[in-house]
């Protein structure tokens, strides 16, 4: 196999790439300068041994940005953030739009994925164990100032959000000292800006029965 | 700048790829094992001085496939292809596409682009000096066996394809000795396997003016 096959192999598992695109970006490199490849192939051996996953919210950050060697993201790490929040997101990049907010200074986890219906084993699909622990742990903290009061679901407003926070609230009403602590979900109602006009159905239907 | 910043200001430049996905490849590369990040930088660098552009058809090739620092690819190079058809393709995608049908057996030309309406210089958008004079040596040529006979325009089924070809027909037209060379262009109607409750207004328009 040459470099671009073998490179065709290796972008399909790029998230959301398939047989076309990843072809498309082989012709795309081959017509490339030399420096754009060598840039691209440098920074990419740089990331080894570069990122850590969180071991508090499981989110994968590069070292740069912290202290190296560290094992805890600068999130988790900032004093400065509220302990008394956290907030379930399913990914990374959930994380970076709200952080460009500045609305909320809480914590966050990252639950990895959404749970589609009737999966059997819920802990192979998203990181529901180390959500329970992490929770389980914060709630037997000695000094009671530190301790969790909410936890906000901040998923996908779609059917398999819906069924993955049901089932995160079914499982984390089991821990011990849970019961003072709020659980919530985004409010779901009109995107800023939306026109009527162009309103779908559920997001009426939301809108209406959350008036107020 | 960190090289996972650095990296999605690289994969920007990616056909297709706006900030988010960018993001999005970035996370994923950063969760890959090392192995994987390796295999992709090395395959990446192995990319360098590899490819060529022919200097006939314009198309991009890998000189694994060639004899190496050949200037010409296989497909130009193959004397048991038809060298009295000329297909014109907007890209080298296109190509595998044609060749994958085992249908055609003539040679190529990479136009690089479709020509928007009202561009003031052409030659900046399309390579049309390049097929002018591959066409102008080819008419030229000795041997009358091994002249051109026909054109065929293989671009999108759109406006922006029709523009290119009335474009392209108007300025061969002008080369000595091209009133003998048959121009073409590839059928328009209704896709293989199509049902008539999903066609679409164009489509159906083709289908009828040109039904037989």
């Amino acid at each position: 196999m040459n470099p671009s096959e073998k490179l065709q192999e290796l972008f399909l598992k790029f998230p959301g790439i398939g047989p076309k695109q990843a072809a498309r970006f082989v012709y795309f490199l081959m017509r490339e300068k030399n420096n754009y490849k060598q840039d691209l192939a440098r920074n990419i051996e740089a990331l080894k041994d570069s990122s850590n996953i969180c071991e508090k919210c499981l989110r994968v950050f590069s070292k740069y940005n912290n202290q190296k060697d560290s094992s805890i993201c600068d999130i988790c790490a900032n004093s400065m953030r509220d302990k008394k929040s956290l907030m379930i997101v399913v990914k990374e990049l959930d994380i970076d739009a709200i952080e460009k907010t500045k609305f909320y200074n809480g914590k966050y986890f990252v639950l990895g994925n959404l749970l589609p219906f009737l999966t059997e084993k819920p802990s192979e699909v998203i990181n529901i164990r180390e959500l329970v622990n992490l929770i389980h742990n914060d709630l037997q903290k000695e000094e009671k100032t530190e301790n969790l009061e909410e936890i906000i679901f901040a998923l996908p407003a779609t059917d398999e959000g819906e069924n993955t926070i049901n089932y995160l609230k079914k499982t984390l009403a089991q821990i011990v000292g849970i019961e003072n602590v709020r659980m919530s979900t985004l409010a779901r109602g009109l995107s800023s800006g939306l026109d009527i006009e162009y309103v779908d159905k559920n997001t009426f239907k939301e809108a209406f029965e959350h008036r107020g």
